[in-house]
């Protein structure tokens, strides 16, 4: 399992990710299949988009069906037809925004399923166990992410707290190592950039195949994200992979490879998809506005993606106004490929030694008057 | 257009209709399309099933997106991306099923939609407006389906308005047709044998492209719907299509080609795959019973479709339970493929002269003890 950077373009990097399961070709999205499915799609549908890796949740997961049925029928990979790369989350995140009664101390947290009301813990070496179980190639160090707003007092001791489980999480990883999984440290800290720093150099120090940044995109305004990855590129050792965790939209993800992140994972492509928005070039396409009622154009002019071939926006609106499954299935289709082929556009703009061009482009596109009021 | 029956076997017929969106080697399937979209399922899913025809409802669409959108679209084919051969019913069995509030007299029906109690007209005028707007190859007749149980005067009233309305169908077709869409009649008449043999000889005296066989599969005891079926054989034509419309299950299917029926289209395979349960050839299978939880095996073991080619029963058991839309794609997929593969080998075991044998192996295998009782 290797990482390598192939080309610089300013801090953009253009590399390669070597996995148990493949290689992915940097920078890259991850599509979210939080239950163990790109919600909507087949595996054959991600591969025919080009998906390289696809994100589980770990919370969900071992919720249902739970680790150790996965393990039995082979792993993630195994059990759900997606033979690529993956990577599972730690399940802190999911534990803090879904799950009710936690009870948080140094060990773990307690907590009940958003299911059924049963009770778990979620500790590092519990992570690191379920993690082992469902057999992603990148397994992530359980951490605490503070809310936002927070008190500095408050952030402080969630990063604090992160430091010391990334601690107990890497000797629990590595008690159990196979040579199949890589585990990330999580770089904590807010908005505070002192406190980004000093989590940044605890976690260089201890040595990870690579590093997350969580906490961000919480609500935090844009410009707090920015700096923050500014304050963080350079101490990211620059051979190792860097993560910037549930980020986001198409110009965060321009904005993120500008700071020398490598791999991106969001909710948001498949997620509105289902809810009838639409990604394009020049911004997102709302699919039940009227104006669109019989609308011949495809989705998006141009777009070479499965949808934007078949079908029109007037189609896509019948099918969402009627609650059917293949609009989800359609519109899903595109947005993720929009996504993709953002990235891939990406990638060869740095090789091309042309990325800030591409991005000034990209986001000018973007910010042109949104697609639903043009003529 | 055209018909041609190029082998028998008993009864069965093995042939193909022309139609101006293409050939359908008959006996055909045809999956369903109530909103101008076969439910979980993209176009290129369809053709990669080998669906080679599908019907869509003209009360739906009439109401939404409404046939004026589609025809200005370019007809069902092009709105929907399903460019093969397409069938619409004539709407009125979902009036009498899904609509409030109906008024029915000589002229026609009125009644309320079902999704936002709007008035609307159904007759056999305004019926075949409709279907010529929507475009599908071939169009059905309005007619009158009487409930089961009914009390034979109603029944007889019922086939007696059905002859009427045909005539005045043909009329309002003759007027407007374009050579690109087929005619089909409607045989009522419930389970009196001599109402259907009048049914079908007023029916056959007018002269349609094909007949249909309406009003069964609505609740009467098997041995009937067989028994009409048998009175009816003889006295259809032999070179026109025949249609057995809303039926039925795979034993269903058996025996009405056994019977000289020709096209068959049903929601089960559909439905019950949005709904957990799997067609096998061996029974079905209902994927939320405990006893799959942890079952490696595909849905049907040596079952040639993407499904089974690529997940587990656990897989799709956790899908379902999850409530996961990629859960319905892939039991939709695995239940249209059990259709169309059962119609591909009856079709190639008409060719051989062996129906009657591949019949009974085929029932046999249906009747052995239920897939979920297995060892």
């Amino acid at each position: 399992m290797t990482f390598q950077v192939r080309a610089t373009d300013g801090a953009a990097r253009r590399g390669a990710v070597t996995l148990a399961h493949g290689t992915v070709e940097t920078p890259a999205f991850m599509p979210v299949g939080t239950a163990g499915v790109v919600k909507a799609l087949t595996p054959r549908d991600l591969r025919e988009l080009g998906a390289q890796m696809v994100l589980a949740n770990t919370y969900h997961l071992m919720l249902r069906p739970g680790e150790d049925l996965v393990a039995r029928l082979g792993g993630l990979q195994r059990f759900s037809g997606w033979h690529g790369p993956m990577l599972t989350d730690s399940g802190g995140y999911q534990v803090f925004s879904l799950s009710a009664l936690r009870r948080l101390n140094e060990d773990g947290v307690e907590f009940q399923s958003h299911l059924d009301g049963s009770r778990h813990l979620l500790s590092p070496e519990r992570s690191m166990d379920v993690q082992r179980s469902l057999g992603a190639d990148i397994v992530m160090a359980f951490d605490e992410c503070a809310p936002w707003p927070a008190p500095r007092e408050a952030v402080e001791q969630a990063m604090q707290r992160t430091t010391r489980w990334a601690r107990r999480s890497q000797d629990a990883f590595a008690r159990g190592d196979d040579g199949r999984q890589w585990l990330f440290g999580i770089v904590q800290g807010g908005v505070e950039d002192d406190l980004r720093r000093q989590s940044a150099q605890e976690l260089v120090a201890m040595g990870f195949s690579g590093y997350a940044v969580g906490g961000l995109s919480v609500g935090e305004p844009k410009p707090d994200m920015l700096r923050v990855l500014d304050t963080l590129e350079p101490l990211l050792p620059a051979d190792r992979p860097r993560y910037l965790m549930g980020v986001g939209t198409p110009e965060d993800l321009l904005e993120g490879v500008a700071r020398g992140i490598d791999l991106f994972d969001c909710v948001l492509p498949t997620r509105n998809g289902r809810n009838g928005q639409l990604f394009t070039r020049g911004g997102r396409l709302t699919i039940r506005n009227a104006r669109y009622r019989d609308d011949p154009r495809p989705p998006e002019e141009g777009c070479a993606c499965y949808t934007c071939r078949t079908v029109s926006r007037a189609y896509l609106r019948h099918l969402h106004l009627s609650n059917e499954i293949t609009g989800a299935t359609l519109m899903t289709l595109h947005n993720v490929h929009h996504y993709l082929d953002t990235l891939r556009r990406m990638r060869q703009s740095i090789l091309l030694g042309r990325f800030a061009e591409f991005r000034q482009e990209t986001l000018r596109a973007l910010s042109a008057p949104a697609r639903d009021e043009e003529a």
